[in-house]
């Protein structure tokens, strides 16, 4: 088992409301819950309102199910960055005999993995990754290159917690830029004032962060210390239960996976690549932190934003 | 591998013309796609009509994620009937040297799987699975019973094929009643009413089957016929690329549920349930079937219907 983070008192007291409210149900396994019909009321308010705000650039939408190839997250180096965060799917493959032993232990409760094989999916660890192959398929870019909208994707990463804000699974929303260096900059910067504006819209209290993601091990700690260096990640932070949660954040990844997937300009440069993804149910807990677990008691201009 | 089943001629056309048309895209693993913008489209005007549909029964929304516990899955008889279609969640919790052992591998795409072990998750193979056990840690049933609904979630079977209606990831939207058996009963036969209507609104040529669900090995052949024989599962079947796919689908699982969860109608008898499942990615695949891949050159009615 990976390190079992345990909540604050504060989130598993929050947690506790959203669960009595039937804002969220729990499964019995740490980070998943089901959602009940007001949390994705918003949820999805909140994914029609990035929708809205993401339209005058035509972003096109490229929907991914929550598995990505094997072989793809073999290739773009998120097993050397976050080994310990990735989930891989293993299935049966056996004659009846095996299956009745994997069902004895299974029922039992008792170790069946020996019964199960690696099959030639993961679950998808970010929603703009399947995106890079599928645009590297095409050929080269088109002039003035894309921008790619995930819709609202499921992402998975193992991180158990009773902090209700840290999910092993849940939506990532990502509006994605495939370009020339320069043009890449610039749109992060127009995303950095938009989507600070668009949660501010919502009556959060934000704080603008320059951050590094969760590497793994030692090697990681000075990836860590140079992505923040060259301020390659933001994060807006708002308050969940009382302490800060990211609940939107944009990477800069230079050439990195135009390198991997071979991803061409118009102009035959080396493409690079940049995000702006929101976490939904992050931004929903933060909503419900805020203005409290009765949706009828929102602000008004809260409601009227997200058109609720 | 579990055996590949490849599809029809005229399936792969289809298939090549849906990608063509930027309605769907692969991702390189079979059954495994990205859904474009009009593809979306038709599916979440379709996941609204059967929201409308279901309105007037006012089910309770609790929406989970793709991933259900384990200890469920042992318990719900899942892997004495469909061990084959199954999928577990395994993840790394090893040390640096073995994460630098694992990456070796993975990047020459050898085998990587001795680094991998057993999660406490599984993927969700049916989208009504995880409300049995939510609704049986809330005690016995009100009055009457509850109604409920699934939301469009994802579930996995594990049935790779190059037939674009045999995914291995797709949107089950289903609708859930638990109650008593009687009260279960007269429940599926209105909906078998209601399904037909909603489709054939769609302009779609259905046929409706006394079915059977694809049970493991040779004593899956007797569990087969024996539901066939007491009409537990029916299904509507239209075409997708000239031959017939369940799109829709109804089970009845008389108090198989309420025994295992001990569920418990207010009465204090054992609870029966039975499930209104529709497949939204077959749906959305039969509508491209009869109306064609340009979404602007479908019938006003069936447009209308939707709502588009």
């Amino acid at each position: 088992m990976p390190e079992f983070r345990t909540g604050t008192l504060d989130q598993i007291a929050f947690l506790e409301d959203l669960v009595a409210a039937g804002l969220l149900a729990p499964t019995g396994v740490h980070g998943v819950y089901a959602r009940g019909g007001d949390f994705e009321r918003v949820r999805l308010a909140l994914d029609a309102l990035i929708t809205r705000t993401a339209a005058p650039e035509s972003p096109e939408p490229l929907h991914h199910p929550p598995l990505f190839p094997r072989e793809q997250l073999e290739r773009n180096g998120y097993l050397g960055s976050f080994p310990h965060l990735a989930g891989t799917v293993f299935s049966f493959d056996g004659d009846e005999s095996a299956a009745a032993e994997q069902l004895a232990l299974a029922s039992r409760h008792e170790d069946w993995s020996a019964f199960q094989s690696m099959t030639e999916m993961v679950l998808t660890p970010a929603a703009c990754y399947p995106l890079y192959p599928a645009v590297a398929a095409r050929g080269p870019l088109p002039e003035r290159g894309l921008t790619l909208d995930t819709g609202d994707a499921y992402v998975f990463r193992r991180e158990p917690s009773s902090d209700p804000s840290r999910m092993q699974i849940f939506h990532m929303r990502e509006i994605v830029r495939v370009a020339d260096r320069e043009t890449v900059i610039e749109w992060r910067s127009v995303w950095r004032a938009r989507a600070e504006e668009l949660l501010r819209g919502l009556g959060l209290e934000l704080e603008l962060d320059i951050a590094s993601d969760p590497f793994f091990g030692r090697t990681g700690r000075l990836l860590a210390a140079q992505q923040r260096d060259q301020e390659l990640k933001w994060e807006l932070l708002a308050p969940v239960a009382g302490r800060p949660s990211a609940i939107a954040s944009s990477n800069y990844h230079q050439d990195h996976f135009g390198e991997i997937y071979e991803i061409a300009t118009a102009e035959g440069e080396v493409a690079h690549t940049g995000c702006m993804a929101f976490g939904e149910e992050r931004v929903t807990l933060a909503l419900f932190s805020a203005h409290g677990s009765d949706l009828r008691s929102w602000p008004a201009e809260v409601l009227a934003a997200l058109e609720l």
